[in-house]
Parts: C-alpha cells; sequence; structure tokens
C-alpha cells in the first residue's frame, strides 16, 4: 500500500519534472495518456479529414472517459460550428455538421474532464453565439506590437514562408479548444506591403498551419494600398482602376488562400488613410472591399472607431459619422465597434451605436491587451467587463436588448455575426505576459462561443484548466479574479472617470497631462474637466448632450444627475465637489473612499495570492506575487497622483481616516515612463 | 473693540509675511517687541561685560513679563554655569556667578514666556549636569561633512577670517539658548592642516564670534601632527622633539585663542594614526597631549572607538584597550565613549565602559546626525534614545550606577565632566534638513544642561517654541516624537538586530551585504548570523562571551536567553527561529510584527501630521509631509528587504495576516543609491 502510494507521488510529480510550469501550455495542461484507453470511431466522413483526424487524435491522446464515436450529420446545419454530445451507457456520440464541429466537441470534453465536470446524461447541443470569433492583432510587419505586452510578434515573417514555428500550431490549437475561429494577422494601423506577393505567400503559409483547426486568416489593409502598392494616381474607392485593382488582389489572396477571411480596415482615423479623402463615405471604401471579396466569400469588418479633433465631444463622432450610413452597407460588411464611445477605458458606459443602425451588420471590439489596465503587469480578469457590456440594455427595439442580443447570431438570423478583441498575445513563454492575462484570451473564446456564460463559470473553468482543481485554491483565486476589475477602476478611475493616463504610452497616471498645441481630445483635462466647482464630462442636454445618443430611457437615466448610475456620473456630468452620493458621502470624499478601496483591495488580492503558495508550481506562484507586488504599487501611484492633482481642485482634505499619500505631487509629475507604444 | 481685534490680528500675521518660516529660526522664533517693556538692572558687574550686555540686550528685546535684575554673585561658585531666579511682586532677580549664568537664566525667562510656562513664585535654581556641553562637528576643511545630511559645511573656511556670515553668531546663540558651550569644529577623522597658521587664524575668527555666546572652540586633531605639519621623523609620544612640536602648538593656540577649549582625539581607529603606531599605549597619546595644553586649562577628549578586524567581537574591543590603562590619563583627559558598542544603531545596550575604569574620567559621544536613522528623511526623535542610555543602569557601584550618574558633575565633585554630540547642522536654511531634526539638536542641549528631563518635557518645550503652543498641535504632534525612534527600531532592526545598513553610506537595508575580501566587521552577515536554525550574535558565554563586560548582575541579565530583555534579544543571541516569546508568538513571527508595526507607525505619524495643517505654516507643514511620506516609503523598503532576506533562512511564511511585501527581494538588491558618507 506504501509503496503504491509512494509510486502515485512520485508520478504526480513527473509532470512537474518533466516541463517547468512556465504557463507556456495554457489551459491545455492535459497529460498524454501512454497508450489510448478507448478508440474513436468515425461517422459519416472520411477520417481523411484533418480537422476530424485532429479531433479523434486529440481524445485518444488525452480522453480517459467512455468510448466515443465522432459523427457528421451535414443535414444538422442549426448546429453551425456547434455540437451534439449524447451519452448512454457506457458510449459517447458526438454529432456535428462540420468537421471543425467535431474538434470543438473533443476540447469540450477534455474540458469537462480536466475540471471535474460530469456529463450530464441528458445530451449537451453547443451552437456558437457568433460566427465569426476573432482576434485582431495589432502586429507590424517588423515584428513590434502595438500596444503588445508580452513581448514580440508571434509572427516570424523574416522566416516565413520557409521555417514554420511550432509556435503557430500551439496558437490554433489553443483558439480552437475555445472555439476561436478567425485571426486577423496584422495591426489595423496597417503597412500596405502586406498584400504585396512576398507577403501573401507568408500569410498562406500561416493560413496553411491554422485551417485544420478550423482558423481563417484575415489582413488589416491600408486603405490606400492602390496608390502605395499599384502605382494608382489615388485610392478613390470610386474609380474604376482603384476598384479593379482591389478586385486582382482579392484573387490573387484566394487563389493563394481559398479560405480567406477577408479585411479589417480602420479608415480615416488617427491619420489613417481611408475614402473620406476623396469626399467618399465609410459605406463607399467599405462596399468596394466588400464587392471584391464577395465572389470568394470574404468579409470586410469596417471599424467605427473614428473620432477628429474639432469642438463637438469626441464620445459623439462615430455615431455622428456612422448612423447617416444605416443601410448603405453591404451584405458582407460588418461594422465593427469598440465596447465603448471612447477607448478601452477601465469602465464606459456602452457605444451608442449598438442602439442604432438597424439596418446594418455591427459586431463588438473589446481589447484584451491591457493598454488601458496596466499592461501584463496588472491581474485584470476582463470577463466581468465584457459580461457588463454584453448584458447592457440598448433599448433599441424596447426593453431587453441588450448588446448580447443585438449583436448574436440570434438576433441576426440571415446574416454571418461577428465578435472581435484585440490580442494580448506575444513570444513571452506565458504567451500573454501575466498569467493571469491568459484568462482574458480564455474569457473572449468562451464568451464568443456563448455569450451567456457568467464570469464566475469562466474563472472557475480556466483556474481549474490552467493552475489547479483543489476547492482551497480555486475559490479564493477566482474572488480575486472576479473583484480585479472593479479594484482597478477604484484605483485608476472611478465614478465614470476616463482617460487620465499617462501621454502615449497609457501606463500611470498623468491627469495634469497637457501639451500645449497639442489635440485636447488627447488630453486627460478635455475628459475630466476639473475646476474649482467640480469634476467630470457634462454629456447630459446642458453640456454636450452625448446623452441624446442613447435610446430612451437611457437619455434621461444617463442625463438626469439624480438617475445616472454612480458608476458613471462623472463621464455624463460636471458634479460639484460636495454633491452628495447615494451613501450620503460628498462627491469629494467618495472619491477618495474609490481610490483607497482600490489600494485595499490589490492588497488584499496579495494576501490571498501568498496563501495559494502550497497549491501551485513555484515559478508561476513567485510571477504573479511579483506582479501583484507591482499592482500594489502601481494602485498607491495612481491613488496619490490622482487624489493630490484633482485636491488642487477640491479644496479638501483627503479624509484623515484613510492612509495617507507617500508620494509627492510634484515628484510624480516629473516621472517620465521610456515607453513607446510598441513594445 | 472690533478695529482693535482686526489690528491685533494684522499685527499677529506680520511674522508670517514678514519672514516665511523657513526654520531658519529655530526655537528662538521670539517676537521683536517696539519698545522694551521694562528696564533690566545690572548688579555686580560691569555691564560692558559682552555676555552681560547680550543677556540684558535680549531680555530687552523679547521679554514681555516683570522688570528684571542681573546679578553676578562671585561666591555662589556651586552654581558653576547656573543661575538662581527670584521673584518677588512684581520684580525678577537673576543670579549667577558668571557671566554666561546670566545669558542662560535669559534664554530660560524667554522660553518660559514662550511656552507659557509660569515662574513659580518660589525660586529656581538650575545647574548644570555637565561642566563641559559640546557639539562635535564631523565637517572636513574642504566643506564637506562626514555623515552631514543637512548642506555642506557651516565653516566658510576660504572666507575666513575676513569675511564672517551671519549664521556664526546665529549658530552660537542657538546653543547658548540651550546651554552648549563647547564646539569641535572639525571631523574627527582629522586633516592636521587645521593646525597651521593659516586654519588657526580662522579659528580665532569664529571663537571671537562665540565668545560672548560662553562657547569655547575645540579642535580635531590629527595624531601625526607632527611628522605631516612640523616636518618630525615621526610623531611618536615619547619623543621629546614630538612633545615640544605639541607644547609650541599650544602656546601658538592660546596666544590666538586664550579660552580654547582643547583637543579631541580619535586614534588608532579606523585607519586613523595614533600612539600605537609606535608600541604606545591611548594613554601615552593622551598624556602627551594633555601635558601641552594643561598650563593653559585645556582639556583632551580622547575616543574609544576604536576596533580592527580581529577574530574576536567588535563589540569587546574598546572595553579590551580601555580598562587596562585606567587610572593611567591626565586629569585634563576624558575618555568620550560612544553610546553603545558597536556604533550609533538604531538600539544597542549601552557600552560596558561606562560600568568600568573607576579611576578615568568618562563622558558620553552621543549622535545627532541621523546615520542610521534615516538621514534628514526621517522623523526620529531621539531623547528617548539618550534617555535610554543616561537611564541604564552600569551596577558599577551596585544598584542605581545609572549613566547618568557616572558621568554627571554631581558623581565628579573634583574633575571636569563633560558631554558630546555629533552634530547634524549644515548650511540648509533649516539648519538641520528635517525639520524635526531641530529637536534632536534641541534635546541634546537641554539634555547636556540637565540629565533627568524628560523626553516628552524636552518635546513639548520644543514643540511650542518652534511651531505652536495650541494643544491641539502640541499633544498628538508630541506622540509622533515620542514613538518615532520605537518605530524606526521596528522597521529598522528589532530585538536587537544592529547593522543591516547598506554599505558605506547606511542608508536603506542591505542584510545580505557582503564584499568577498571585504572586512567581515563592515559586513551585515558578521552582525545578523542569520542561518537555518536562527538569527542574532552570539554573545553570551557560548559565544564571545562580551556579557562578561558587564558588571553583575548584568552579564547573567543579559547573557541568559531567558532573562534579556527582548529588545536586546539578538544582540546577545543567536536564537532559533521557533523560540517562543513572552508574546507567544516565535521569534519569527514576532520579527515579522515589529517590522510590520514599524511601517503602520509611520503611517499613524502621517495621519495625524495632516491633521495638523491647520494649525501652523504651510511650508514647513508640506516639507515635513513630504518627509513622512518618503518614511513611509523607506519603512516598506526596509520591512521589505529584511523579511524577505531573514525568510530565506527561516523558511517560513511571513504571517498571513500582516500586509504582504511590494518589492521582490531580487529588485531591492539591485538598488544602489549613489551616495558616498561626505554630503
Amino acid at each position: 500500500m506504501r509503496v503504491q502510494l509512494l509510486l502515485l507521488m512520485a508520478l504526480l510529480c513527473i509532470p512537474f519534472l518533466a516541463r517547468p510550469e512556465d504557463g507556456s501550455q495554457l489551459w491545455l495542461r492535459f497529460s498524454k495518456l501512454g497508450k489510448a484507453i478507448h478508440g474513436v470511431d468515425i461517422l459519416g466522413i472520411k477520417s481523411a479529414d484533418p480537422t476530424v483526424a485532429l479531433a479523434k487524435q486529440e481524445l485518444l491522446d488525452y480522453w480517459k472517459g467512455a468510448a466515443i464515436t465522432l459523427q457528421i450529420d451535414v443535414k444538422q446545419k442549426q448546429l453551425k460550428d456547434g455540437y451534439q454530445i449524447n451519452q448512454n451507457e457506457k458510449k459517447i456520440q458526438v454529432v456535428a455538421s462540420r468537421p471543425i464541429g467535431l474538434l470543438y466537441a473533443a476540447y469540450h470534453l477534455l474540458r469537462l474532464q480536466e475540471t471535474g465536470g460530469q456529463l450530464s446524461s441528458s445530451k449537451i447541443i453547443e451552437i456558437p453565439s457568433y460566427d465569426i470569433r476573432v482576434l485582431n492583432h495589432w502586429d507590424n510587419l517588423d515584428g513590434t506590437i502595438e500596444r503588445g505586452y508580452a513581448g514580440h510578434s508571434l509572427w516570424h515573417w523574416a522566416e516565413l514562408p520557409k521555417k514554420l514555428s511550432p509556435r503557430y500550431e500551439q496558437y490554433a490549437r489553443a483558439n480552437a479548444s475555445i472555439g476561436i475561429n478567425a485571426t486577423v494577422l496584422n495591426n489595423v494601423n496597417a503597412s500596405a506591403q502586406v498584400l504585396d506577393a512576398g507577403y501573401l505567400a507568408k500569410v498562406k503559409a500561416l493560413a496553411d498551419v491554422f485551417r485544420k483547426y478550423g482558423i481563417k486568416v484575415y489582413l488589416s489593409v491600408n486603405f490606400s494600398s492602390p496608390k502605395i502598392l499599384g502605382g494608382l494616381p489615388d485610392s478613390d474607392p470610386l474609380r474604376k482602376d482603384v476598384q479593379r485593382w482591389w478586385k486582382a488582389k482579392a484573387k490573387e489572396i484566394y487563389t493563394l488562400i481559398p479560405d480567406f477571411g477577408g479585411f479589417l480596415v480602420k479608415a480615416n482615423s488617427e491619420g489613417q488613410p481611408g475614402p473620406q479623402d476623396y469626399g467618399r463615405t465609410h459605406a463607399d471604401g467599405a462596399n468596394m472591399l466588400a464587392d471584391a471579396l464577395k465572389p470568394y466569400g470574404g468579409m470586410v469588418f469596417w471599424r467605427a472607431f473614428v473620432y477628429h479633433p474639432t469642438k463637438d465631444d469626441r464620445a459623439k463622432q462615430a455615431y455622428q459619422e456612422f448612423v447617416p450610413l444605416d443601410g448603405k452597407f453591404r451584405d458582407n460588411v460588418i461594422v465593427q465597434i469598440k465596447n465603448g464611445p471612447i477607448d478601452f477605458q477601465p469602465r464606459e458606459p456602452f457605444n451608442p451605436l449598438f442602439g442604432a443602425m438597424p439596418h446594418t451588420a455591427k459586431m463588438l471590439e473589446f481589447q484584451l491587451t491591457q493598454e488601458y489596465l496596466g499592461f501584463s503587469n496588472h491581474l485584470v480578469y476582463l470577463a466581468p467587463l465584457f459580461r457588463e457590456v454584453l448584458d447592457s440594455d440598448t433599448f433599441a427595439h424596447g426593453e431587453g436588448s441588450t448588446i448580447a442580443k443585438m449583436t448574436a447570431s440570434s438576433g441576426n438570423l440571415h446574416r454571418e455575426t461577428a465578435i472581435a478583441a484585440v490580442a494580448n498575445i506575444g513570444q513571452d513563454s506565458n504567451w500573454t505576459g501575466h498569467h493571469f492575462a491568459q484568462a482574458n484570451w480564455y474569457a473572449f473564446g468562451r464568451l464568443a462561443w456563448n455569450n451567456t456564460l457568467s464570469s464566475a463559470q469562466i474563472a472557475g473553468e480556466w483556474i481549474g484548466l490552467t493552475f489547479s482543481r483543489e476547492e482551497a485554491f480555486v475559490d479564493p483565486v477566482k474572488q480575486i479574479m472576479l473583484n480585479s476589475r472593479e479594484a482597478a477602476v477604484d484605483y485608476m478611475m472611478p465614478l465614470g472617470l476616463h482617460h487620465l493616463f499617462a501621454f502615449d504610452h497609457h501606463y500611470g497616471p498623468e491627469p495634469w497631462g497637457d501639451i500645449p498645441g497639442g489635440r485636447p481630445d488627447w488630453m486627460p483635462w478635455y475628459y475630466h474637466n476639473a475646476d474649482s466647482l467640480g469634476i467630470g464630462f457634462d454629456r447630459s442636454i446642458y453640456g454636450s448632450n452625448a446623452v441624446a445618443q442613447y435610446n430612451p430611457p437611457l437619455d434621461k437615466r444617463y442625463g438626469v444627475r439624480a438617475n445616472c448610475p454612480e458608476n458613471l456620473l462623472l463621464w455624463f456630468h460636471h458634479v460639484p465637489w460636495d454633491y452628495r452620493m447615494k451613501s450620503g458621502k460628498t462627491l469629494w470624499t467618495a472619491l477618495c473612499y474609490h481610490y483607497d478601496q482600490g489600494v485595499q483591495k490589490v492588497r488584499e488580492f496579495q494576501k490571498v495570492w501568498d496563501r495559494m503558495e502550497k497549491h501551485i508550481d513555484p515559478y508561476r506562484f513567485k510571477s504573479v506575487q511579483s506582479k501583484l507586488r507591482m499592482q500594489a504599487r502601481d494602485a498607491v501611484w495612481w491613488k496619490d497622483a490622482c487624489l493630490q492633482y484633482f485636491q488642487l481642485f477640491s479644496g479638501q482634505p483627503i479624509p484623515y481616516e484613510l492612509e495617507r499619500p507617500i508620494h509627492d505631487l510634484e515628484e510624480l509629475k516629473r516621472i517620465k515612463l521610456p515607453m513607446g507604444h510598441h513594445n
């Protein structure tokens, strides 16, 4: 008995000995079986289909449960990429209408196995919420990544197409395991060069790796490509030669990559070229590209993230530009809209475009890379942010018109639907810099698959797969994750404050930020408007009236100060320092308490994490511990900077019962981090 | 009525308007009367005596009470530098046996006036505890100050003797106001040059300024001066030509400065030359100098701070070298002994020499400049440390043989007595860098005058004089001061730990410090001896047996672990990590709690201080606030560094209920401050 126990312990140690836990395995830490336990039968399709073969192999390698039959039933079109799993007695039957459905089902089964979940006796049916589940890589062709905090680009352009890094396939497998089926390889601030023949050959090589994992490749394109690459006099979308150029380019691409996904376009925004350069509309531009891709089934994702330095509120501009174009876009165009009207802030109200443009296909764009949330130094689990956005009610068709419903397949039966997120992936051995940032990649995939999952459920799955199934570990760590986003909001910009970030790199606080002659809408003061009377951006009817872009009753709910949710108060109102909050505290006092709470929460995360040491491997334990320490320091930095700066306007003391600042404002102002926004 | 009130308020504001509160006035913030309120009569001496004239002028300028008579009565020798104050009806009579007594009495009266104290109807008699109350300046001739943290040297050697900075007189007045009557102008690591004719002319110029304030000038001398300056073959104290050289030099000095005080000597210590270079003893060296000075009434302060890199415990060496010399020193030699056996650590047991050498005059050396207490960045009020030392019972003549009694005049009727402190003064406008470091200068002066005063009483006086008499200010700020030294001990090196400082500059923690090939007794590991079993320096009979240098019953009290005061436990013992403390905590847990407490205490100081804003001027408020912030950061630095480093040996977690570290040990190890130990 004792010998057996020792043997068991020795066996349990092997994974640690064999492969140090550096996070490179992500949530796919299955231990390979020496020998398959059961056979896997395939019905309805030749097993030579590489995706089906892959599904079978994954199960042979890792599945410890009952014998499985994988079956394709092309008639079950309603399943889309999904699957049905039936269990009777000692046999499991998986049915899908497409090969990829079987692969997804295989990962479903392995996920259940690894998290200790039970296969219920009744059948499981899974149909994805969105047809296209996309990662947007902001990777540049020189290997840098805009807003990348996990090393350089995964794509070794110089080595492609000849040399294929083993990480390409690991990347594809990780995405397939959570249902992601599309990847935009390059930055939306796009180089035209990606469309030249040399780069297309490289793109094809990646597409060839990704294909059996059900992942289609997309490219961000530079709207001026016809001029830059094709030598045309300009890139006016209504010019025949421009249109011809794009059609020829589409043909060239599809000859190489028959299942190429399509284009993502950032046009007429932050200096990028676009149709407006020629007096044309976004619809003119998008439709021309759509027409070129249409014969091959390609899509255009046209971004609505547009703003110019005008006198009007930046938060209103996307709506102003796009709403007049409603109904004018081709079927294979989807307008890609960031979740909030400004730019991936710790908290924003939802973008009002989601409640508008009834005749236009719209998709959400989230940001996984933590541009505004402490880079890969801060633990911020984003599912609660995603959930908050998905659950936001646009009232577009009366109560219950949540963004989840407005964008998902169920609400768009005749159109392709999609959801996107800016990736947080790089060459770091753990892929995402912070071990917990893997959870954001995971959560996006899971929500793109099923936009009704709860943040807690996803966190529970991910922790179990990534670290440990022990309750004593899962429960407290899940609490850290679930509280982490609100903690960040508290220590960075609570109560609806936004864009108090240091210029350009966006790490750390700079509420005093000002560059004489610079664009006002890139300056923190533009957003916080702190003065001796109060703080906040008046977007009510007395201010910019951005509230009018929301459907009733939201216009009044947001627009009337007393009704406005307090967590968005300063987004919509300029509020006096002595304004009485629901708690009875004044605004100033409440602000101080929020910042302090943010710090205390991070310190609490540290306490919880430090107790977890015995549950997991030392490498990842220490790495996370170290980053939490940095986060605790940064939280105090944020608090000290913002409170002391705003105090210059409020003229009131930080409540004396709160922990005091440990930095001087002047000293904080002198901090200039040597960071660009490419890694 | 109202107009009068307004006028009064306006008048009260004038000092603020006229002179911003930069701390330059120290505790002498009397507001000058437009016109003297009462006359001051002088009896028993010509008013032409400059010290008496000064006493009179100070009273005419600032005294608001009853009329005063100043009287010299040379028969009242028992008063020494002291005085008697009698008050009857509306008249105050001051009697002293020397002119300086009248000046001290004037400052006594003004102190009472400014702190709101009452002149009791019965007479006041004040007689100083020590005859010579000395500041030691560690100022170099190039203007730097060894261990100086308040700017460069006050002495502008290049400009002297022609140009006299107004600060020379301010310095003398400040010292006189607290009874200091001696100043050693230059560093104990002395340049011989200070004795050449050019420098002596400069020294004379300073002595001439200081004289009417009752302050005598002393010099630190280089024992090799006869060789260096006089061109002699060596400086052997038994050589006639060397003796002659010193006699001639003494004559030269006294011709210029008839009231020159004498010499301070650091010999055969840390590389300084001394009599041992020629096989002679400290007594040989000191006596030769004493003989040269004797005709003029000069003194020799001979330092006992000696140690060499031997195998034996550094803490034992001064005792080993000096005790055999007991009774061999001339009458005008006083052995100057640092308060502890190592070197001005946050807490040390008293130096056992104080309980030995019954036939030798001994004086205390304290350190005001915060070499080991956070420089001029940390608020550490040193009176409790001084009190702890003065109250330490040496048991030299049975119980009650406190260091206060052993060193003060009352215990040494036939000898000159003295007490010294290393100054914390520099060119900074507030003199001491930290506004609260002024309190240490003040406290030393007051204790040198009256070594029975309590830390609280001195703090109360100083706060009232320096900042405000408002109770709402005095009481909480006094609490900060009284707790500040124990806070520093807690966050730096509690439980008897010592010398964990960064190499050379001594700011910040470096318990891991090691320089291969360096002197062991300059390395932190020499002192903490942390290993897997425990931590601490075994000075019991099983270890270095330093405890044997203490008189019974202290040898057993310190030497038996169970009896040892816990605040000195690791000074005297190497203690297992799981040793049970009186609180029931293990040693490791107790250590963690002490470090944490240190941090929490500083944060509490911040809370208290921030509430004080309305009571004082903004300049000093902010300056102290800013330094407390730095102290709070440094306290966490200390805690994180020491606990994480010692944790490598204890192998135990920091108790999870305590706030977690916010720095990684490896990152802290990389901190290299670009500091020397000259400012």
